[in-house]
């Protein structure tokens, strides 16, 4: 997915802006279409001693559901930064090698830059810095269990993401590759 | 998931429109949230023959895709009544018997109400009437064969439909439901 060039923003929002432009339809005729333009964000799966971090996170106006570390990336931050800043201030972790995952670009009504990070090999280094709208409980999760939780419908993740970890329990032969990558990763081998 | 009572609008558009309300945190400071509002939807799981109508559309500036029969509800319009018009507009077919299946909301950050009906002993009674920006070819898919469609990408269908076929596919019971739902429609059974 991406923004087509000739889209321009019509609004500026606090964390979407909305892109209008004039697409030819297939008899020759245009029509204006709209699309969503959201603020990017990181999530991070964080390996503790072969298991995953999970948040159980309470926010302002909303029930309390769990959900991996992560946070938007302000403007002029780089995704990796972000994720490194997160990570610390909601779990008071760091790691002591990131790689990029997969990136998530939304669809098309919708532009969300996703980024999700694995943070492996990592050690709490000091405690929790948390905003005024934010109350987390960290909890470390072994795979098997982490990969259930797509099925709950209060956890907050990328939607890619969620679908990633379906598969995985539909399909014996991806759940080793992802167990594999995460796998490699907390024992240091090449990538 | 709602759309929070103090919310206005700051911004109007063609399909989306933009909120803003003021959020009172933990420690008593306020910041304004935001969140989008998207036009309402409708999405249809036609029935012909114990067979599921499957779309497979093209539109401008996009590669061709699987999805279901539906769309758009427009300001006055009912859900069920553009889900009628839809299905026969997309496909020529009409149904004997409409049942609401399921309801869904979006999340926090982006209201999108989507109506998922049930539309059984569909029928032909005439042929496509399409809009210009649409090419529709139509398909008729056994049940199983379409609960597979969710592990597709390019499958476009509303999200919380897409976890509903992968429970299906991960859990024989729920599929049991699933199909018993679709079945007892088929059959003209009482619900």
């Amino acid at each position: 997915m991406a923004i087509p060039p000739a889209a321009k923003r019509v609004f500026q929002g606090i964390i979407h802006d909305v892109y209008q432009w004039s697409q030819k339809l297939f008899d020759g005729s245009s029509s204006t279409f709209e699309m969503i333009v959201r603020q990017p964000s990181t999530e991070i799966l964080a390996i503790v001693n072969n298991k995953i971090v999970v948040l159980m996170q309470q926010q302002p106006g909303r029930k309390a559901y769990p959900s991996l570390p992560g946070g938007r990336v302000e403007a002029g931050d780089t995704a990796l930064h972000t994720a490194q800043r997160e990570l610390l201030e909601e779990t008071g972790y760091t790691a002591s090698r990131w790689t990029l995952l997969d990136e998530f670009s939304g669809n098309q009504k919708y532009y969300f830059r996703e980024s999700l990070f694995l943070a492996w090999n990592c050690k709490k280094v000091g405690s929790q810095k948390l905003d005024a709208g934010e109350k987390i409980k960290v909890t470390l999760v072994p795979f098997d269990d982490f990969l259930q939780l797509c099925r709950n419908p209060r956890f907050v993740a990328a939607i890619p993401l969620k679908f990633m970890m379906y598969e995985a329990l539909l399909d014996m032969k991806k759940r080793g590759e992802l167990k594999k990558r995460l796998k490699l990763n907390i024992w240091g081998k090449a990538k």
